[in-house]
């Protein structure tokens, strides 16, 4: 199923991203996007849909399409030099080292474009109001309630001793909100009841928060082979992580812990069908 | 009524910037949108409402101040030292000149993102179908096949010796699409007929097109002072413009014919409410 999910949006990336005039810009969109990733953003997305009972994966697709393409805006902004200034990603160059800066801030640009663009049209499409607050979701992840705050006290902690309180503000919005708004969007688009929203809306925070706090561990416990980019990145960058406030072994266990809750909340919601289990345990068991 | 379209939006616009936390990103966005900017897209988006007959100007405000994020975001980006590396700016510093790159990139994609967001939120309340059509009509001119692709161009351009077709082509698509986005949203939403925002369209692209003329010869004919950046930054940045391949001359001719062709189409449409006429001559025969 993963791998069908996987395969399912690839190809539809794939054809949103047909080489046109001119091809620069969809050669730098494709590179970064195509070849690579996890999509674990769409995969909760589909997995989530499925659970609900969905069962046109073809109205959920384009809402993880975009999903994944905000997700990639965000990484090649990120990785620019006036951001993290990193020189690789997903064992690869960076976006900006191989198409210059000016084309990895454009490409950045117009996948957050093309997202919006590619649920608007399917929405307005059918025009049904869940395609529209499954959008509404997404969006407000995205923004300056979500992932771009996060990003932005991200980058005003750098060099700065933070609290844990800071800590758990950068990580909910700046990882958390999205990996949630994937979940909630899934629901939304099969049709779950507002009440299991908010349940799946709490799972989607503790799924968020452990998927983080592996990437922390990640970024000391890997090698630079297996991670695809250079490791203790968030020492080099003067990072507050959750193993620089809390250390390794509490990091350990709070991953477990949050796992198990978010585990917990799906199997309430008898939610549990063999991907989403499987999926967000291998997420938390991954090495890269 | 130029007066009041503009105080209409720039109080808007202060509403949806309110400072919160995290300050700083707020400030930055605060920055490059207020206390400047002669507010086009916004006034020719309400003024095409108004002159349509749309009488209800709460439901055209947000799509006026969204399209004026969007433009400011593509300011701040373009400005950035990886795009043309342009340190003023309506006559002050550049955005990442005051708050650091990392917080301009951010800043731009908040622009973006929460453009996309006042629109829905809004279009999701009322759920009119206009609501979402103009929101479509906006994002298709500001992404790939428009603003994003105008700069594309703008960027592999540079330096080279381009012809007469690929430079309309650039104005087409950074400069007129997003101003027949404006002009047309504002006829959606005042629900004009489907020939009447074919003609609006076109008055839109010649409007457009004289605008970006308008722009070339104010970067050599103007002032530092008065246009609040370097003047000559075409020829710095090793730019064709219509006055390197046409000359000035035909500049000022062809600036007079699109001007000419604006009007006409609009007297057609018997749409020349006082406000737009005005509007669109002083914007021809302006100084910055």
């Amino acid at each position: 199923m993963n791998t069908d999910y996987i395969n399912i949006v690839n190809s539809n990336l794939e054809k949103y991203l047909k080489i046109e005039y001119p091809n620069i810009i969809y050669e730098s969109m494709n590179y970064s996007i195509l070849g690579g990733g996890k999509r674990v953003r769409p995969c909760l997305l589909l997995g989530s849909y499925n659970a609900f009972g969905g069962n046109k994966i073809e109205e959920a697709v384009p809402f993880a399409c975009a999903i994944e393409m905000i997700h990639t805006y965000s990484l090649i902004h990120d990785d620019l030099p006036g951001m993290d200034d990193d020189d690789y990603r997903r064992g690869k160059l960076s976006n900006h080292k191989v198409f210059g800066e000016g084309m990895a801030i454009l490409a950045g640009d117009a996948f957050l474009n093309y997202a919006y663009e590619i649920m608007l049209n399917f929405s307005i499409e059918k025009f049904e109001k869940k395609y529209f607050l499954a959008m509404q979701k997404i969006a407000e992840a995205a923004g300056l309630k979500g992932m771009i705050k996060g990003q932005v006290l991200d980058i005003i902690s750098e060099n700065k001793q933070i609290d844990e309180k800071t800590l758990l503000s950068i990580d909910k919005n700046k990882t958390a909100k999205i990996l949630q708004a994937s979940m909630l969007a899934g629901g939304i688009l099969a049709n779950a009841s507002k009440e299991d929203l908010i349940k799946i809306e709490e799972a989607g925070y503790y799924l968020g928060i452990s998927f983080q706090i592996k990437d922390d561990l990640l970024d000391i416990q890997s090698t630079t082979e297996v991670l695809g980019k250079p490791i203790n990145s968030d020492i080099k960058n003067n990072k507050s992580t959750y193993i620089s406030i809390y250390g390794e072994k509490k990091a350990e266990n709070d991953l477990k812990k949050y796992t198990d809750k978010t585990i917990e909340i799906l199997n309430e919601l008898k939610l549990m069908n063999e991907f989403l289990q499987d999926f967000i345990l291998k997420l938390l068991e991954r090495i890269n």
